[in-house]
Order: C-alpha cells, then structure tokens, then sequence
C-alpha cells in the first residue's frame, strides 16, 4: 500500500471537509443557534487532522493502482463519516456516538434511513448538515476533489473507477479531470434548478434547500417527521420528477449540453429506467386505486414513491407500508434494481440487471442454437467479455454480503420482513423498507452490533463492494 | 426438435409410470381399500397413451443434442406430473385438479410441500402413490430409464446431464448406462437399510416404507399431520441421519464401494455440507436451547430440523416458525444452499455454493494483487472457466426466476415473509418455509396463478433451470 499517497490524499478529503461544514456555521448565525459553534471546532478540527495527514503523506504518486484507489475511497468515506458524526455528538442532537456514526454514514451514502424517532427535535444547524451531507455524497467526494484538484492522472483514473458508480467508468471527455468538473457542473445546476422551482411553489427556503440536496444526492432525509408529505401537490411533483432525473446517468446531460441529443435519448439503459420505473407506476397505481379514490391521486402518489425507492431516495409522501402485499413487494424489487449508472442513485444499477438479463437470455439460447449464439450488446456496442464477467462476480459478492449482514441482524429478533428489508434499504441505500423500517419507522431499535453492521452496508453499497470488501484482504495493508 | 426420438422417450416414461402406479395397487389390496381400482385404470391409461406416443417415436437418434435432451427431461417431468395427478382426482382424495397436479409435482420434484389441510383424510393408497412419487422423482426418472433401456450413447449423456443435479456431470464410470445403474443400486441399497432401521425402531411398516421414500427422495411428504413429530426419538434420529446421507454426493458411495474411502471422505464439497450443516446445527441449538430446558434435546431439534431443511427434505419434528429469528433465518438460508450434487437433495447445491464463494474471493484478491491471482480449484483440480461461467450464469437465472415468481405471488395478498420464504421453498424443493408455509402450514389457500407458479418453480428447481426455461424459446420448439 502506498500510504504517503493514500495520506496526502485523506489529508485533501479533511481539508474539504472541514470547509464544507462551514456552510452548516452560516445556517446557525441565520438562525442564532449556537449549535453552530461546535461545527466551527469541527471544521478547525477537521483542518487540524488534515495537517497530521498531509505530513504524513508525500508526493509519491508511482504506484499508485487499483488497490490504492479503493483503499483511498474507502479511507475516505469512513474519515468523512466519523469526522461528520462528531458535531450530531458536540450538540447533543445525537448523543449515542454509533447512532451519530449511522446518521452521519446514511447521510454521506446517501441513505437516508434514520436512527432518529423525531427529526424536528433537531437544530435547524443539524438538520442543514443532515441533508447536506447527501449533497457531498451524491456526486462523490473524491469526485469533487478531482473537479478542483490538480491530482496525477494514475490516481484520478483509479479513484474515479473505485467512486463511481456502474460497471463501466463513463469518461465524457478524455481528460478525468475535466469529466469531474462536467458532473459538478451539472449536479450544482439542477439542484439550483429544483431549489428555485420549489422556492417558486411556497416551500419555505430551508426547506427547500434541505429537500433538493436530499433529492440531487438521492439521499432522503427529510426536516419534517411527515417526509414530503405535508408539502403541497406541486411541491411533491417537482420532488418526484427531480427525483427521477437524479437518477439518470450525467453522462446523458453532457450530451444533450453538446447537442447529441438523439443519442442521449435512444440510451438503452435510459430506456429501460424509464420503462421499469412507468410499468411499475402503472401496475402500483391501479394496485392501490382503491386507498385515494381516484385513479389521478393514485397514480401521483404511486409515482413519488416508485420514483423515490428506484432512485433509492426514500422520501415518502404516504405510509405504503399500508399498501397491498404487490405494491411493497414491487417497491422493495425496484429499489433493488436502482437507478441507472453514473447517477448519484443507489441499488445495483439498471445498466448491470440489463446486462445480466442479457446474459441470462443469451445463456438460455446457447442451449437451443449453439452455433447461432449472438455478442451481448448495449447501445449497439458489444459488452466484453471482462464486464460481463464482471457484473456477475458483483451480484455474487452482492450475495454473500447480503447473507452474511442478515444473519448478524436477525440476531435481534425483529421480524424476518423487517430484516429482510432493512438490509436490503441499507445496503442498496435506499433507507426506508417493509415493518419496522418502513416509510413510518426507523433504525432506532437495533442493536449497536445491527447498527454497525447496516454502517458497512451502507458504505459498501455506495461505493460498489470492492473498496469496503479489499480492507479484509490482509495484502492490501501491506507496504 | 427431434419430435420422433423424443416421442420414443416419452412412450417410454408413461410406460415405466403405468409399471409404477401398480404399486399402489398393491397397497390398496392389502388394506382393501377400493381406491386401488383407480390407480389400475391410470396405470392402463398410462399404457395406453405410451403406445400412441410409441406409434411417434421412431429409431431416429441421430441428431440428440443438448437442446433435445433438455426438452425431452423437461416433457417426462410434466407428463410424469400430470398422469401422476389423475389418480388423485378420480379417487377423490384431491377433487381439484390443479391441486392434484400442485400435489404430484410436488412429489416427484421431492419438494414436499402440500395443499393438503388434512393428511390423515386420505386413502392408504393414495398416501403410499403420494410418497412413491418422492422415491421415483428423487433420483431421477431418466436415470432409472437409462439403467435400465439400452438407449443410444449421446441421448444417454445430454438426458444425464439435463436431469443430474449440480454445475458439474460426475461420471463414475465411462459408460453413463452403468452410471446410472450404480446410481440406482446404492440408492435402493440406502433406502432398504432406512425401512429395516425404522422397523426395527417398532415404526409400522407402511410408515417405514413412505418415510422412507421420502427421506430417500429428500421430499417430506409425511403420512401423518404431524410429520415426523409422533415417531420416538430413535425414529427421529435415524431419519435425520438418513436426510444427511440421502444428501451426499452418490459418486461418494461408489467410490466407498470400491475400496477409495481416503479420496471420498477428502472430498471438499463432502467437508463443505457436513461443515455448514453442523455449525449451523448448533448455532441454532444454541438459539433455541430455552424452549427445550436440556441443551441435548434443543440439539437434537436442531440437528433434525437443519438436515432435513439443508437436503430440502422438508419434514419437521417441531414447529420451528415459532423459533427465533436467527434460527428460523438460519433454516431458509441452508434450504437455499441445498444438498450436495449428485444427490437426491435440492438447493443451489454446496458446490455451487462453494465455487461461488471461491469467486468472490478470487475476484476480490484480484484487486489487491493482480498479478498472482490463482486458478479456483475443488479437490485439487481446477475449475474450468467454462464451470466458473455456468455457476454464476445458473445464478444469475436462478434470481430472475425468483423474482417473477414473487411478483406474481405477491398478487394474492399474503405476507412478504409468507412469499418470499413460499417461493423459495417449492423454487428449492424444500416444501415449507415460514408464516402461512411453515411446518405446520400448507399451500392451500394460494390462488391457481400462484399454484401454476409454484408448480413451474418447483419443476425448474429439480431440473435445474434450463430444461424449463428453454421451454419459453421459440427457436426450442422447431423441427
């Protein structure tokens, strides 16, 4: 492991970190919370360790390759995380470290499942923080450092490859860097976007704010104990359609900024995303119909919440844990699937169920017509022989995380439903899911072990496995 | 498709079923039970239809490939099924024929899960015809041909490899008739020395007889509504042994047979089974120990309840879903690993299990250390790439067909626990899983969709995906 590389690069990631939280410091001067002294220690705390990292590290940048660039992610998001709890501790919002940890990690990951039973206890401060934490997750950190900072090339490329989320790294433009700053640029643009839009439907500026970072990060904490529920019929819209754009694939954006816009539009992968997420509004609508009355309200609200479990947001505008059994079943299975590729959406990505339903139906032919058996193909281009492979590797690690995470969760003894489910909101950071986890509950239950254990999920369904996965290897700490 | 060769095939599997029906004549002539008539007019209409397929068939074996061996197993099962459901309606012991069909697919795949509300109601005859099919279905229906029909070299290997379970086809002998004939005799042998254990336990012989097919099967159809629960302890213990054995690797007793004791106790998958099986025995026995007061009887539940579930037998001793959590989570994951290949049990199959593991590992050293990433290897040889691609493929099928089966499940309105645990139970060929399935429940109260879904799972879990799903393949069907 090269640690002065890796040191360096932690020491950048503290530096952000502590000039990020300073925006959560202007929100408790607007406020006159003095909450917001203790994210100022914070800040200066996160420069001060910054400074012990930067002199460990050194400008050694050989030897820089894919292990180096998940273990720096995955360094960097658990540095992130804890240096992010350590102000919900200082206020006293969230007292219990560990469930400061979860809030902290289910913010960054982009979550937004909660330990919390009454949100609006919160600070305002805190709240700010909490939702903004999404917003520096969503498009990610490394990402974010990349767009400012002049790093070597073989560390861009390893660090974008282990951040990014697909099971192909889509570079827009040769250069990484410049592919860094095309994402920020479009992932500050919309969120501007949907903060003025919601700004423009009466929904006070805080919550504005706080709702279109956790919308941009796909995140889902919400400042209200009623999710978006208490906002009005537009605002919801605007949230459910915002929702759903996040969780495209940004590279679209960059083609319609250039004008390819035919082929942005004829992505296979968008294609399905948009034909999953309108057959299961569709079936959920008329599966519901019943509860609102009208067939127009069932389908506004079938549509939020598809939209919002897809993108593994997990805002709510109704508890659908009262839903019939297909409804739920549909949104657990769909917030599985997630959203598409090189969005700020979780779940295993529609690009990689395409391609593994692909792979499922050439299979299925090779048994009929040996001879006649065709080159899978996405967007016309063969898919290689390593991605295929590569994307079934992933589902199986994916399985043996999910088995293992709930076997140590079932040791609480909750219902088989609710285990079931939370870790799969967890791992595929979703947030809410059936019983005890749903729309209406929270996480305040489990054990610390469970908690702990939800923690890793988290930090491994953002960041696709490997980069959490590689830390048990022995060889990867070794000099 | 080879419609002659097939239609040869088929005639004669009706023939060999209408042979078999007359077992339960017999029954019914001991016990004097009218119903016997029934089963004597199927068994000649089994004749019957098998000399109409025969005037089909013709001596064309050339041109027997993969695609007509997969769809001549797939067409033996279902007929199997259908004729084996008649004599149920026409006695009346099952008056619906969709349950009737439900009941015999259910035995012949070994699954042993039932839309029976009271076992005990029915005939001696039907009782013993309904255990028999466990016996027939367990080893194989094809293979019991090939031992005994002198078919042609390449129908013998396609059907072999199309309805023997597990990601690799284990030839003990060159010659796949003799295979087959050793796969018969030490699957007779196993289960003659089960019936005379369990007489000599003082269990009456019609009980020692169906409980022994069952067991040998792995399929858990009990003659009692209690299950096992009413025999003695030693009763018990001889069939949880009998459950663990039936669910080795046949190719191990061969080479037991012939003296390579050293090479079939080494076997890894072997070490694998029995190693997941008795740390999961006492981790549960453990879990469990409060509701038994002596931590022996607590492991004697446990070791009967995980052998039965692992080699997805299905028979109980205990109502585990009012066990804990863990330990009922516990038993739905060792259910879905499943048995060895080669055995009678069904599941993913530990070596599938075990490769997939191997995978994940090697996938993730590979990160860490590109450059000595070793070849993946079950006793010593190497895992070809071709096996390795298989296994995640059967996967990655095995997950799609799960999840269309919950949706469509789901529809009914039960719990998601009820669903998610039912699917698996009958996709694995276990028979009960948790809530409205669990040891003591049935399948009764699912709707004809959901009952036509099971009855599709259960067929495709016991012949391993491909022969059912090429079914759905145009191209199958043409000549």
């Amino acid at each position: 492991m090269n640690y002065k590389a890796v040191s360096k690069i932690l020491s950048y990631v503290l530096r952000l970190e502590g000039i990020l939280m300073l925006a959560p410091c202007i929100v408790a001067l607007i406020y006159g919370e003095k909450e917001g002294w203790w994210y100022l220690a914070c800040a200066a705390f996160c420069f001060g360790i910054s400074f012990v990292f930067g002199f460990a590290g050194g400008k050694k940048t050989e030897g820089f390759f894919a292990r180096e660039g998940f273990f720096v992610v995955a360094m960097s998001w658990i540095l992130m995380g804890v240096f992010g709890a350590i102000p919900f501790v200082l206020t006293g919002d969230i007292p219990n470290f560990v469930d400061a940890l979860f809030e902290s990690i289910s913010g960054f990951t982009t979550t937004g499942g909660s330990i919390l039973r009454d949100v609006e206890a919160l600070s305002k401060t805190s709240l700010f923080w909490r939702s903004f934490t999404h917003w520096i997750g969503g498009m990610g950190v490394l990402v974010l450092l990349m767009a400012i900072l002049p790093l070597a090339g073989s560390e861009n490329i390893f660090m974008m490859r282990a951040e990014s989320t697909g099971p192909q790294v889509g570079k827009m433009v040769p250069k990484i860097r410049k592919t860094a700053e095309i994402l920020y640029v479009s992932y500050f643009a919309l969120t501007v976007l949907e903060i003025i839009m919601l700004i423009a439907g009466k929904v006070p500026v805080f919550d504005a704010l706080t709702t279109a970072f956790g919308t941009a990060g796909t995140g889902g904490f919400a400042v209200t104990n009623s999710s978006i529920g208490n906002y009005s019929d537009y605002g919801q819209i605007v949230v459910a359609v915002f929702m759903m754009l996040f969780g495209v694939n940004f590279n679209l954006y960059y083609l319609l900024s250039v004008r390819k816009i035919k082929t942005a539009l004829l992505s296979e992968e968008l294609r399905y995303y948009v034909g999953i997420m309108l057959a299961t509004t569709l079936v959920i609508a008329v599966n519901i119909r019943n509860i609102f009355g009208s067939f127009g309200v069932s389908l506004r609200y079938s549509f939020f919440q598809v939209s919002s479990l897809m993108t593994s947001t997990g805002f709510s505008t109704y508890n659908y844990n009262t839903w019939p059994e297909l409804s739920k079943t549909l949104l657990v299975l769909v917030s599985i699937i997630g959203a598409c590729a090189g969005s700020t959406g979780g779940g295993i990505k529609v690009s990689r169920f395409v391609i593994m339903l692909k792979c499922v139906k050439r299979e299925i032919r090779s048994f009929v017509n040996p001879r006649t058996v065709k080159q899978i193909r996405m967007d016309g281009t063969a898919i290689t022989r390593e991605v295929r492979s590569s994307v079934k590797s992933y589902m199986l690690a994916y399985l043996v995380i999910y088995v293992v995470s709930l076997i140590i969760v079932s040791l609480d003894g909750f219902d088989f439903t609710t285990n079931t489910t939370a870790v799969f909101a967890t791992f595929n950071n979703t947030g809410p899911g059936l019983n005890m986890v749903g729309p209406a509950g929270n996480y305040a239950d489990f054990s610390i072990l469970s908690k702990i254990v939800f923690i890793f999920d988290m930090l491994a369904g953002r960041l696709e496995l490997y980069p959490m996965l590689i830390l048990f290897v022995p060889g990867t700490w070794k000099d």
